[in-house]
């Protein structure tokens, strides 16, 4: 088939998968050239197997070494930034600007563990002293924290780079000595590959072991549940919405051998508005609460999703605000149809359940995927007796 | 009906279940007297809601006064020492010397617990400069451990003191400022509510929150399974078999809510043996290992299951020592006649194999759920190509 993007098993390249898929982009909705395979039942298990045999070499290899794996990613990452922040552009609808700014993220993350894990204390060991008069006699005994085995990481939709292929779970697991491999977002498939392929160039060139690295992309769910039910998978890594982290957990937890599956899931990050506090300033409250809601189009996962106050007098005038300050604000691209479709059917159920009031709301542009700004209010004791409308409805 | 103990549920007592059990003496197989019953749906609930309300209180409370609380628990325990104990003998088979050690152990863990969480380093709390130059700005930021809320116990039978009721589990979930709710195991529901009663009386009189402890009684699993999927329960806790822990975790994780199982379970607990050391000592090394091996009837959770070892030159003379050992030592009554029933099973089933030997075996005394000390071998490459193999058979 004509031009397409291997999965990366260690050091080498594989194209084995029958279903193909390739990204849109969410600023016209265009199919997007490059083109992509789910990976195979073979090549997860070849990832897993050699994860596993890199694994033995990985963890024994000195903090120092593992260090410069760490430190030669962000060189590469940094050398690539620019073909890597076009295409995810291309990929995200994200502007240039959050772009280079998550990149620079990603780079700081993987220095900040390459320096870490080469400070003395940052793996403590607690070494008990022995007691052989004791009853019962205390014997040598040691604790300390050993790395636990190839890891499965999740990337997000959202931070297509600091928290996604080569993002803070990955310089983690590499960091503690643990093999991983990425399942790539099927909405950033190329920018994972370009990220990807520097993760393997790095490896090559500060000689870890073949196998310490994969990255292995999929459109169907099937490739991230086989990958998280692979007997030589050790835990599970992902950063997403309530129900995928959920739904992981589940296959995690269920295993014959159990193994930790660390989420970090969807949230309405609730933010508690003093009654003083508004009533001093209630302008420039409401222009900062509105800029965080629809930074990036209210795709940041500490996008605010709740706000609390009292019934207070200054009440109408903070309203009253928000809906100035929302009717200039511009709707935006969010990150895919499917996105914004799900954002647009949330506000649908909120605004359908009698007891939740449109405040305000962003002209509609009919743009593609679009995320339109919008705040809704409620009396507390309606959402109390109603506790599933306080869920997250991802976007502005 | 006559002579029911009851639940106990916060500061009362209640007898509101359908279905009663009792214990049998592991001693002679004679039903013990004292009748208990499963938890009723209402009792599992009111323990919980009571839990919950409790927790917003309890979580407040000064660490200080945690520890009076859990120091009142332990001299309680030991003012009741005598009783205790005699009545867990008539439960559990275990020697007198052994439980009066477990009471030692269990006031210890609970004391350490009262002097560790009033030692000011003991809960770190990590704060983090404020950096309003830097880009993004730095906002102040804390980071801190807070207690989770109602933890279910679940007790284990081999240690119905130190690892039960009062347990380190329950000390360490007081410590936090969790609630805990107690399910008592079904073979020493005696134990359970004396143990229960301390504790209740400890709360009463430090003054905790009504609800920080109650002890539900359950023969079904039925009762675990209820609480564990209770709403208003935050977390699990656990010593036991591998296949119950695992079952559990299910329903912990398989929650609409997951929440967090801590759950310590059966392990074959391998040993290895240095060829040098075998040279050296091997008849000190196969005196210790029956001894260890044979310790409480093979029913500490420490009990070596697996020995690993060269075959050397030395390895009859070993071999012969350790059958010499084992054909010295008594059987001796186990848990309860259906731990008894598993144990023989499991050595059938080694033996059965077709690979695997049996080396040296103890006399049969014909005694009530009999534990007879049992040796095999085998050669490693069989087992490492049969894995289903090396599961804990739990006995001597």
């Amino acid at each position: 088939m004509e031009n397409i993007y291997p999965q990366i098993i260690g050091d080498e390249e594989s194209i084995n998968g029958k279903e193909t898929f390739k990204a849109k982009s969410p600023l016209t909705g265009a199919v997007l050239d490059a083109n992509f395979c789910d990976a195979s039942s073979e090549e997860i298990d070849k990832a897993a197997s050699l994860a596993e045999k890199a694994f033995k070499i990985f963890k024994n290899i000195s903090t120092e070494k593992r260090a410069l794996f760490l430190e030669k990613i962000a060189s590469l990452l940094e050398e690539n930034s620019e073909q890597i922040i076009e295409v995810c552009m291309q990929e995200s609808a994200l502007p240039q600007a959050r772009l280079e700014g998550e990149m620079g993220r990603t780079c700081n993350q993987l220095r900040m563990f390459a320096t870490q894990i080469c400070n003395d204390d940052f793996i403590p060991e607690i070494e008990e002293e022995v007691l052989p008069e004791r009853v019962p006699p205390r014997p040598h005994f040691v604790r300390k924290y050993i790395a636990i085995g190839p890891v499965v990481l999740f990337g997000a939709s959202n931070f297509p780079l600091a928290f996604s292929v080569a993002g803070g779970d990955t310089a983690s697991a590499l960091a503690a000595g643990c093999p991983v491999i990425a399942k790539g977002h099927p909405l950033h498939p190329h920018t994972s590959y370009l990220v990807g392929k520097c993760i393997q160039k790095a490896a090559k060139e500060t000689n870890m072991p073949n196998g310490v690295f994969s990255l292995l992309q999929g459109k169907s769910y099937k490739v991230g549940e086989q990958l998280l039910s692979h007997t030589k998978v050790k835990a599970g890594a992902f950063t997403g919405s309530l129900n995928g982290g959920k739904a992981l957990l589940k296959i995690a937890s269920n295993r014959p051998e159990p193994i930790p599956f660390f989420a970090e899931m969807g949230s309405v990050n609730p933010v508690i508005i003093m009654s003083d506090a508004l009533q001093k300033s209630y302008e420039d409250i409401s222009a900062g609460l509105i800029n965080s809601c629809t930074l990036d189009i209210g795709q940041f996962c500490t996008n605010p999703g709740l706000v609390i106050l009292e019934n207070t007098n200054v009440i109408n005038e903070f309203l009253n605000r928000v809906k100035f300050v929302t009717d200039n604000t511009s709707s935006g691209h969010m990150l895919s149809e499917d996105i914004s479709n799900s954002y647009d059917a949330g506000i649908k159920s909120l605004s359908d359940s009698g007891f939740i009031d449109i405040v305000a709301q962003a002209k509609k542009e009919n743009i593609y995927a679009e995320g339109r700004p919008c705040v809704l209010k409620c009396e507390a004791k309606y959402l109390i007796k109603n506790p599933d409308y306080i869920e997250e409805v991802f976007g502005p």
